[in-house]
C-alpha cells in the first residue's frame, strides 16, 4: 500500500528540486560553485542556503530552500488575511541574482506554500530589475511568463502582471523596482491546480532569465555604467527593507537573518538627488520603471 | 507691545540656528562647503537640506532643517500615542555624518518639536556608530551628554541612555547599531523646561562629536579597514529602513524622499555571513555593540 505524500512533503520536495536545477544551471553559466549552508530554526524547521559571491557572471547569487513551522507572533498572525490562530507551516524556494555586468538585469523569484490554522495557499512570482533598458529582454521575460500562465487560465497573466507592477513599486519614489513580471499571493481553492500552476512558473524561470543573462554577459561597460549600477542597487535595498513581504515575514518569524538578507546587493551606492543626464541611457531607463505592456 | 513668539516659531528658529552652527563647524573641519536645497512640501511646510558629498573628512554629511504640517494618514495618526485627530505640525533638525576614515565614528542627531491635535511634545537624541572600538571616544561622547542631561535632572541620562540602547538595537541581529548616546520621545509636561533641555543637548552636540572626529581623522588605515567600514555601514542601512521612526514618519507623511534618505551611507557592502577573525580588532568591536555603562 502506498501512502500518498502530504502537501507539505510534495511542496518541499518540488522546491528542493527546483533549487537544485536552478543552482546547477547558474554554476554552469558562472563557472563557480555555490557555498551551501544547512541551518535549523529554533522554533521549528530549517533550510538550505546556497550563495555564490564574487563569481564571474554573478557578483552575488543566492538560491534558498526553507521549510519552517511553529507559531507566529500573535500580532503578526492577525495581519495575515487567511487562516485561524497562530500555527503555521511555510516552505519555499527563493532566489536573487546580482550580476556583475550592469547590462544583465538582476532577478528575483520566490515560490512558496503556506498553511496557517485551517487555511492553505500558494504565493510567489518572479521579477526582473535591469539597470539599462533593453526592450527585447523585458519582452522575452514577460512572454515566457505569459505562456506559462496561459497554459492554466488566460486571466492569470494580466492579473498577476498588474499585481507585480503594484507590489514592486517604491511608493516613496513613485517608480517600480524594475520591469516587473508576475506576482501572486493567497492562491486558495483547487490546491492541485494551483500547485501545477506554481510548478509551471517555477519551471519556466530558467527559460525566462538565462537567455537574457547569456546575451548580455559580454556587453562592454565602463566605470560610468558600473557606478550607475551601484546607484540603482540602492532601490533594491530600499524595496527589500521597506516593503518586501518575504523579508518582513522572515524577520518576524525569526528566520535565519543571513539567509533572509542574502537578497541585498553586494555593493551599493547612495547619491544625493542624482539626476541622469538628459538624453542619456540612464534617463531612458527611467521610462522602464513605469508599468507597461510587455507581452 | 511685543507679541511673544509662538512655540512653533521659537522651535523653528532654534533648529535653524542649530543647523547653521553645526554646518559651519563641519565646513571648517572638512574644508568643503555644503550644497543647500530649499524645498516645499505639497501638504504644507518645507525645509532646508544641506549635503556635503565626497569631502575630505566626510564622505557624506547631511544636516537638515524642516518644518511641516497638515494632516496625517488616519491609520498612521492612530499609531501615534499622543494627541487627537490627524492634524500635525513637526519641526526639527537632523544630521547624519558618514566619515571617510573608518576610525572616525559615524554620528546621527535629531531634535524635534511636534504638535498633534491637542498634544505637543519634544523628541530626539544623538548616537555614535564607530566601526573600530575606541573606549575613550565612547566615554567622551557619553560624558558630554550626561553632563548636559544632569544640568536638568539627574534621572534623565540613565533613562535616555537606556532608551537609546534599546531603540538603536537591530532586533534581527541582536546587536546595537553603535555605542548609543541618548534618545527620548513624547516629552510632554513643562514645555519651557523641556525646550531648555532639548536646546542643551543640541548645543552639546559639537562638543560631544568634534573632538573625536579631530583626533581620529589622521589615523592610518588601509583597504582592509575600508572594506570593514563598508560592511558595517550595511547595519546602518538595515536600521534606518527597518526600524527608524524618523525615516518612517518622513516617508509616511510624504516628506521629501531625498532629504529623508540622505541618512543612508554613500557606499555600502553586504557580505554573506561575514565573521571577523578571532582576536582581530573587528571581533573586538562586536563587544561594543552591546549595552555598556560609558559615563
Amino acid at each position: 500500500m502506498v501512502v500518498p505524500a502530504s502537501w507539505q512533503e510534495r511542496t518541499e520536495s518540488y522546491f528542493k528540486n527546483l533549487q537544485d536545477r536552478i543552482s546547477r544551471a547558474i554554476e554552469e553559466l558562472d563557472g563557480n560553485r555555490f557555498r551551501e549552508d544547512l541551518w535549523t530554526r529554533e522554533g521549528g524547521g530549517g533550510g538550505r542556503t546556497r550563495i555564490l559571491e564574487e563569481g564571474k557572471v554573478f557578483e552575488k547569487a543566492g538560491v534558498n530552500f526553507s521549510s519552517v513551522n511553529g507559531n507566529l507572533p500573535e500580532e503578526f498572525a492577525a495581519k495575515i488575511p487567511l487562516g485561524t490562530g497562530t500555527w503555521f507551516f511555510a516552505t519555499g524556494m527563493s532566489l536573487v541574482f546580482h550580476p556583475r555586468n550592469p547590462m544583465i538585469p538582476a532577478v528575483h523569484a520566490n515560490f512558496r506554500y503556506l498553511e496557517k490554522g485551517d487555511a492553505a495557499w500558494f504565493g510567489g512570482g518572479t521579477d526582473l530589475t535591469p539597470c539599462y533598458p533593453y526592450a527585447e529582454d523585458a519582452a522575452h521575460f514577460h512572454r515566457v511568463l505569459r505562456q506559462a500562465c496561459d497554459r492554466h487560465d488566460p486571466s492569470r497573466y494580466p492579473r498577476f502582471k498588474k499585481w507585480c507592477d503594484e507590489y514592486f513599486t517604491l511608493k516613496h519614489r513613485g517608480e517600480m523596482r524594475g520591469i516587473g513580471g508576475v506576482f501572486f499571493d493567497y492562491l486558495e481553492g483547487d490546491r492541485e491546480e494551483n500547485f501545477a500552476f506554481v510548478c509551471d512558473i517555477g519551471n519556466s524561470f530558467l527559460e525566462a532569465y538565462l537567455p537574457i543573462a547569456k546575451r548580455r554577459m559580454n556587453e562592454p561597460f565602463g566605470e560610468h555604467e558600473r557606478q550607475y549600477q551601484l546607484y540603482r542597487r540602492g532601490r533594491y535595498v530600499e524595496f527589500n527593507l521597506l516593503y518586501d513581504r518575504g523579508t518582513i515575514f522572515g524577520l518576524e518569524t525569526r528566520g535565519r537573518t543571513e539567509s533572509i538578507l542574502m537578497s541585498l546587493p553586494p555593493l551599493v551606492r547612495w547619491l544625493y538627488d542624482f539626476k541622469p543626464q538628459p538624453g542619456s541611457r540612464e534617463e531612458k531607463a527611467l521610462e522602464f520603471y513605469q508599468p507597461r505592456e510587455w507581452a
